[in-house]
């Protein structure tokens, strides 16, 4: 394996990013009516504070009121990493530690009330993170008997949505680190290796090639595993004359890659593909192009899913493509915005997502080619290098 | 690195444990006059039907009625690996998909009323998966208003934290996995490479000694950084003459592995631990001995508490112990029983927990020393064997 991309050489978001994003926040707070936002470990707190929490049992909780300072309530002893955050360091946010047989909820009160505007009555209404834990939903729900909740992507998705440039040169080196993995996967040895084998090279090369981080679960799926779209990795043993599905990704400096690429091993023999093999490659692979070629601003996101669900209908495998085309991506590996039927959002300069088409034949085999995608004034800009014509490898 | 240990010889879960599981937990919302649970990816849905589920904003939902079959509902492309999970296997569980632009919360309803028993008015009180996103915590909400939502651990954690034979096994391949990981990476080279680095090699090391995954979110805390718990990995260079102090894990078979060592770095010139060092590190010592001493059933989880708090007040550094002594373990690495004061939750055989006093000397050092031990019906059964006592290594 190569040595790890140089850390140094990553873009940083600044600190009056965070800034801005928080008064661009505040100023939706505010045009809704509510009364602030709540939002634990995870993309939500990193994006608004730039700080990755440790997602525990134990409440961290970023309250940013729509009138007033951010508070990151932390339990003590994640007091120092909170301090080092970027928002706090930058003076965005100010740091309120509890300990460990303490209540938290009273300070997400206080946090929200720091100008009395709200004393008394309470909160009315209150946005909390998507993936904020029902531990901690259903106990501010009793904390604030009176208040609505309503999740934070509603006011956070058209901030997030839209990427900025020091987030796309993040997306573009994961995604480039993921080109490198496939490269060097697809060369082999891949025959007589499990499945799982396989993926846990992937997750080592990641790592390798500069990823902070890869989850197990990376999909590798062989023969007829292919025609599963989110099968992971069984033990199941790569054969000579047969596909391979790698749908690869993990984290770098918090941002996602997301690839697929799907090889035919040969084998010793230099076994083929069938004619049916080489038919679905070439419907998704023009399907793929169909998808791209009208990502660009104005485009609803349903377009871009239809264009592509077109050819594959086409040639007579509409059925066979069993999701949509394609999600968002960023500090998340879905997110906003949808490439999906129904979703007549416009595409916008810097929003980054999936073009993923697929077939799946069960019980035969399958394809998809996923590159992740921004979208730019002029033509979309394509993060993933990959190869994107059907190779076949000896594996 | 050494090779991976075998996975063929981990044990296994047996089918028929997902059974006794599931008639315990319908026997438990029966007295509790619930209409039934709802859990999403992760532990519960593990503990409960084997299914190691993506964590996705489409959703995936376990619901178990109180009356009536258990039944996964899962997005139409996650068909072939819920089917493939254990409890559907052994027909404990029916799976239900939804189609990419459906309502997927009609199926929930349907499914909390098999046999017709609540129709008309709806459920009245349902557990919801404490770890479920606040995404899917509020739209059941809005589909259930009639509902009251209470956190499914005050049903699971009974039956989840007492382990079974093959949860103790396998709790067992983890912290041995996670000794090594130790060992490897004391014996060096540490100085002059930074925290950020070592974790890296932590991660891989987990991943070669069996692990299946490891969180990037490694503690590797030298010098002035030991002070801080939760610090995790940072750019700091490890220098000679200093403390580094490690808590490591990740997941084997699910079961989560969590060890907690600090050495002593001499270095090319051999520089000791100072006496105040060697003081910090002998009272954590006795007091995890203290705490591992009380370890027996009957003993109330905050008594273990107490326990290794006397040892660290004793030696002057009460106000340096900054959390908890200890978490329970399992399928998560911090679950019931937490050891901290006010849990008078007495011990039990086959309870799983860590041991963990620290102290902490802001700005110079810090020491902590971890274990994971499992209640038995004679002595503790300590899980770990990485050497406890004081290492000066070169580093």
């Amino acid at each position: 394996m190569t040595a790890a991309a140089p850390v140094a050489a990553r873009p940083v978001i600044a600190p009056e990013r965070y800034g801005a994003r928080l008064e661009a926040l505040r100023e939706r707070l505010r045009d809704a009516g509510a009364d602030g936002l709540l939002v634990g470990p995870g993309a939500e707190l990193v994006y608004l504070a730039g700080y990755e929490a440790m997602a525990l049992e134990r409440l961290t909780m970023l309250v940013v009121p729509a009138q007033g300072g951010a508070v990151l309530i932390v339990p003590r002893l994640e007091r120092e990493p909170a301090e080092s955050s970027p928002a706090v360091r930058a003076g965005l946010a100010t740091v309120r530690t509890w300990e460990e047989t303490e209540d938290p909820y009273g300070l997400v009160a206080a946090a929200l009330d720091s100008d009395g505007a709200v004393r008394g009555s309470g909160p009315s209404r209150l946005y909390v993170g998507d993936r904020s834990w029902a531990m901690f939903v259903l106990r501010l729900q009793r904390a604030f008997p009176e208040a609505s909740f309503e999740l934070a992507s509603s006011v956070l998705r058209p901030l997030r949505m839209r990427k900025d440039t020091e987030e796309v040169a993040l997306l573009r080196l994961a995604a480039r680190s993921a080109d490198r993995v496939v490269a060097a996967v697809t060369a082999g040895p891949l025959v007589g290796r499990t499945e799982r084998d396989v993926a846990r090279e992937i997750v080592a090369r990641l790592i390798a090639e500069g990823h902070d981080h890869a989850e197990h679960s990376q999909i590798v799926g062989s023969g007829p595993n292919s025609a599963s779209p989110h099968h992971t990795a069984s033990d199941r043993v790569i054969g000579a004359g047969e596909p391979v599905v790698l749908d690869i990704g993990g984290s770098l400096g918090g941002y996602a890659s997301d690839i697929t690429r799907t090889v035919w091993v040969a084998g010793p023999a230099g076994t083929e593909p069938d004619l049916g093999f080489r038919a679905i490659y070439d419907a998704v692979q023009r399907a793929h192009g169909a998808a791209l070629s009208v990502a660009r601003p104005g485009t609803a996101c349903e377009a871009i899913d239809a264009a592509a669900r077109r050819v594959i209908a086409a040639a007579g495998h509409g059925p066979h493509f069993l999701h949509r085309t394609g999600h968002g991506i960023g500090l998340e590996v879905h997110e906003d915005p949808y490439i999906v039927a129904g979703n007549r959002e416009a595409l916008a300069p810097g929003m980054a997502f999936s073009i993923e088409p697929g077939i799946y034949l069960e019980g035969r085999y399958g394809v998809r080619i996923e590159d992740i995608v921004v979208c730019a004034s002029d033509s979309p800009d394509v993060l993933n290098e990959a190869p994107r014509d059907l190779r076949v490898v000896a594996g």
